[in-house]
């Protein structure tokens, strides 16, 4: 078992705590806010001082706080005992931050690895929940039962700012998927039924769905959105036209879907109406 | 087996008919340009010089065409004999239109169904293939051997609005799933990755998400955006502003994402901080 440290103890960072407690492990926290580590000392955890206190006494320290600032004001605390330490964050931002926090503590001797956890604070130690990591290699493979105490783990690769992409793009995933079902829900309330009379006509149906989306990908890695297309841009369009006419007539505001139809029209007025929908991502990406 | 006319032979309608002439039914077609018919003449459909003579020599019609004003061109030169007809119209558009033509229809003695069709032309006679209906009750009951020919068929009540309004919501739904796995194909690929590569992350976890839309579903019913909540607005704002940041990073437009994170903050900033993603609904359904 593992002497483990946990910086920051939100919902997320306690629950960690907490689940490695559980399974065994030697778990040190520390919290700007101290009243915070109660629970878990109660629980048999050691509290530290400071950041430096913690990260001294520990094999690997995990931090989880609110942002990449508070992560490096955390880190930069504890300047002097960073040389040879292991440090995962688990702490929400950007690709960009993941690499400048990387940089920072490669230049002081320290091994990184970034993790972008796939599940709410119940779920941690639970089966279902994820984390994806991205950054040393080493650290992910000498700590690999200690994080798999946790989620299930998967290393995407050296590159620190991965585990924050691939991250951020599952959340893009469901963020789209409440943006449809979100206005789904208000037409159908506009009309008088209620949301949970609908699912069992969504759900299966979004399942249908789902089931054209390694096609889409073929196309989006190929960049070729003029192959097999069964319903083709220019009639999406007219779908996607009747959709804000439809919003508006039942008062609907049409924000969710706007873009798509915007983005559709740009595809089909620059000659693409014959392509897929997939085409549509064109109009986002980055330019080659 | 019915006497059935199919008025428009687009993709649509030239599947429709065909199934119904493999299922043994008695076909009549008619399409505005005449070369579409041939194909279905072929197989064994009787093909009318008019509207109004493939709606006199039948026991239902179904009218399959690009729009709404089209659909209401073909009935007008048909006027002489819509009355006690059965007329079944599966275009696309909103549902003001449809209950405008079902009006028209009315007033001049005609029975009126509208229909969604949730599928593309080569599901229709298949397993998975769902048509949505509203309207006239009578009319589905006494032609729902025939109709079931063509797909599932769902019945959603009397009012001609709600076959069009369903349809456009499961849509709504769809075209949210898309936008979402566009953008998350975006980041991905900025950084790299192949899109199908990332399919294996990405399905599993719309399916683990698609799994919250039931308690999601009650609060929009409920209006109780505060019950049970264990990600709340304040926290998801950060993830949908780092989903932001981060496209901006990598060179991807955030189109798709702009929607949840403005509309997300205008409710954070209204004081629903701690409510769950549900309340996001408040901002864009009918006020009432």
């Amino acid at each position: 078992m593992s002497r483990i440290s946990i910086l920051g103890l939100g919902a997320m960072g306690a629950a960690l705590a907490m689940t490695l407690i559980r399974k065994g492990h030697s778990v040190t926290v520390w919290n700007r806010t101290a009243s915070r580590s109660e629970p878990l000392a109660s629980a048999g955890a050691t509290v530290a001082a400071s950041p430096a206190e913690a990260i001294a006494n520990s094999d690997l320290t995990i931090l989880c706080v609110v942002d990449y600032p508070a992560a490096r004001a955390i880190l930069a605390e504890a300047e002097p005992v960073l040389a040879n330490r292991d440090l995962v964050n688990l702490t929400n931002g950007t690709p960009g931050e993941a690499k400048d926090l990387a940089a920072f503590l490669q230049a002081r001797g320290a091994a990184y690895l970034d993790g972008g956890i796939m599940a709410i604070p119940p779920m941690i130690g639970d089966d279902g929940a994820l984390i994806l990591y991205s950054g040393s290699a080493a650290l992910f493979e000498g700590h690999k039962a200690a994080l798999d105490a946790l989620a299930a783990s998967h290393y995407l690769g050296d590159d620190p700012g991965l585990a924050p992409l691939y991250d951020l793009a599952l959340l893009s995933g469901m963020y789209g998927l409440f943006s449809g079902f979100m206005h789904a829900s208000a037409l159908v309330t506009s009309g008088g039924g209620k949301a949970v009379d609908f699912l069992p006509l969504l759900l299966p149906w979004l399942q249908a769905m789902s089931g054209t989306l390694p096609d889409l990908a073929d196309k989006v890695d190929s960049g070729r959105h003029d192959q097999n297309v069964v319903s083709n841009l220019a009639m999406q369009k007219i779908a996607l036209d009747n959709i804000v006419r439809a919003s508006r007539e039942e008062g609907v505001a049409p924000d969710f879907m706007e873009p798509m139809l915007r983005l559709a029209a740009r595809r089909v007025a620059d000659g693409h109406g014959s392509d897929d929908i997939s085409g549509v991502i064109e109009t986002i990406r980055r330019q080659k």
